[in-house]
């Protein structure tokens, strides 16, 4: 096996990219608000394509509105994709996501500057509402193409005004043509911040991410009776938010009682008709939950299903429960991790193994195609947040990093392919 | 005193324009959504106005927006009022409030078409944002009318999408100029349906209405720290949504431990940045507390305060509470309520006394001119709620039981004016 070309991203043109398109969807906090399909994520998109372009790129868009920027390689075998996402929470920083589209951008544009020709072709993935703020579940276009959604469910999901993501989709102009899930890829690698403290803590650079936790998201819809405040004695109540606040109190119990890994979490809560005056008539919110390992998942499902229906049984309420997200733990493919390890390694980074706490577009990708992460620490560990923070450093050697494991898993393709 | 003359209401045109009325801001379940100062609200004022001026009324409209529709009398001294709001909740019923206006019109239309002279002039009035839905509190314009709120503070209050009170009115074209407060009126009596169960099951059809129990409101903002729901160990948490839940729990606790007459509710939460997956960092809510005595009321608001100081000091998390509303307990005008008992005694209708749970306009009003209020029975006690219904019969009973009130009181200022 002969020496991989040392090739260097450029770590202040990455970053300078960063800063850039923060400015799209900028708050006055120093974060970010750009909601997936917005016309800011319009924005950013559009943004992206011209760079991609200008690289010599072609972008083409899939059915769920994911984006594909493809430079060839010397085989006519599907690429190795490296990639993350370009929308954010509602309240979230400029890193989430960002850094792995931005990164692998600057990976791709530092092999088309160096003219370095790839055995298996490169692309560039933005991955459609990672973040599931608008439109529930999140990392639904990664889902489609993995096969752990339905296409056509995905696409009729509604946002709070009653906007599907098909007509959200359509709005802006990305509703492309390819049909989600026939893209092929040779592999797939993410670069994120870690989203918590643990690099940080150990002064580690780098994080071999050698799986993700699972994950399970609930809607849940309470209906009791709206009925004047002043009028209506105790007694004769149904009354949707007692129930649901006593919900939120039974997940928090729930994660507890599964220490110390367990998490447990009500993130957003609806209630109906909101009127000062008005006992709320229906109350309407998720619950998350998250372990390393699905026998305890099944365990905490169960907890939570039992409390829902017996609190709102004792309070004379109605209640549905819907599973809309079910992602098993993620053991991710073991050859992309000895890449990922080896260029941490080549690049002389502070590294370790770490399982993620959050779920990632990679995830679902790992069904279809082999895959890994790489993170990178983030202040505090606070993400979410606009203000999440990574440094310069930190961020160019995540992509630093991603490039040299893309070209590490190319050169495994090429030896594959030539009996080498 | 001589026999007042026997002039009787038009049931069924009464509730043929109950029903014209229900069209603006009709709801698929029958009720109606008609947010104070929206364009729905701008429609029925123009209904209204259109009516009382074929009538030969002359209406103003006072700088908080309140319509006075009036027709003169042989004196020339305040006007006897009558009236109510045609504001409704977002799933609201087609009587709470229209009944009172509407009913008032048309006891003004049976004097109009008896060619009966009243002494005093004689004015409905529709009052602004009386349910409290959009902008908060509730009775804001005849709270300002008796000097309860501050003119230029109510006007700066916002709705949920940040447009203030005062910028509403504007837009619908019903800033005043008359400033609001400077109207003196010899006396008010509200019609309204009752909003509980009281009268139905006595088989009673007016509520002679001596008093409203007292109505505290508070607004509270909990502030935690937005984080990620997947990675953020629930030891290090500041979940606002937690402290939120804990206190909608206390405040039922603490109406349920002052037991019977106290009600408790939180009607109207918001969570932010409200997304799946981002532990909440802020909670809004308001408090509704009640009882037909000050003193335990106090005893109320004391236990409220300090539990959420508590709860939120123990999740770590930070407390604003601040008090928008407080309405002492009323106790209505005996002479006014004369008038009431006395034109249901004529009527032969059956009646009680009784003390409303629900706070109204006519209770503002109480500080500045004498006044009472009539109740009509309401299906099954509900209201606030798209079902609610009262019969033609008993709209048309409430409506006679005004118009008798209003001219026996008439008779008494007559009386009074000339030493008889």
């Amino acid at each position: 096996m002969s020496t991989l070309p040392n090739l260097r991203i450029d770590g202040a043109r990455l970053w300078s990219e960063l800063m850039e398109t923060a400015a799209i969807g900028a708050t006055q906090k120093g974060g970010l608000c750009r909601l997936t399909l917005t016309d800011l994520d319009a924005q950013v998109r559009a943004w992206f394509k011209a760079r991609a372009e200008a690289l010599g790129c072609t972008v083409t868009v899939d059915s769920m509105g994911a984006m594909f920027a493809r430079r060839g390689g010397r085989a006519d075998i599907p690429p190795i994709a490296m990639g993350s996402h370009l929308d954010t929470q509602p309240t979230g920083g400029k890193f989430d996501g960002v850094l792995g589209v931005l990164g692998a951008l600057e990976a791709l544009r530092t092999l088309v500057e160096a003219g370095y020709e790839t055995f298996a072709p490169i692309e560039v993935v933005n991955w459609t509402n990672e973040e599931g703020a608008r439109f529930q579940p999140s990392m639904v276009s990664s889902g489609v193409f993995a096969g752990a959604f339905d296409h056509d469910w995905a696409s009729g999901r509604s946002d709070a005004a009653g906007i599907t993501f098909a007509q959200a989709l359509e709005a802006i102009g990305y509703r492309g043509e390819e049909r989600c899930g026939v893209h092929p890829l040779s592999a797939f690698f993410e670069l994120h911040i870690e989203q918590g403290p643990r690099l940080e803590a150990e002064d580690k650079t780098i994080g071999i991410v050698t799986g993700i936790q699972g994950i399970r998201w609930f809607e849940t819809t309470i209906r009791g009776q709206e009925a004047h405040t002043g009028t209506t004695p105790m007694g004769l109540r149904k009354n949707a938010l007692l129930g649901a606040a006593r919900l939120v109190e039974e997940v928090e119990a729930i994660a507890r009682s599964h220490a110390p890994s367990a998490v447990g979490t009500v993130g957003r809560l609806e209630v109906k008709p909101n009127s000062p005056n008005v006992i709320p008539g229906e109350v309407f919110f998720t619950v998350d939950l998250r372990h390393p390992e699905a026998a305890v998942l099944d365990e905490m499902q169960q907890a939570w299903t039992a409390a829902g229906y017996a609190v709102t049984a004792e309070l004379g309420l109605e209640v549905e429960i819907a599973k809309i997200l079910d992602q098993d733990p993620v053991r991710f493919d073991a050859e992309c991790l000895a890449c990922v390890r080896d260029a941490a390694r080549a690049a002389g980074l502070p590294a370790r193994e770490i399982v993620s706490g959050a779920g990632h577009d990679a995830g679902y990708v790992s069904r279809v195609a082999p895959s890994a992460m790489i993170f990178v620490p983030c202040r505090d560990g606070i993400s979410h947040n606009e203000a999440e923070y990574a440094s310069p450093e930190h961020c160019a050697a995540g992509a630093q990093v991603l490039l040299q494991s893309v070209l590490s898993y190319d050169r495994l393709l090429q030896e594959r392919h030539q009996g080498g």
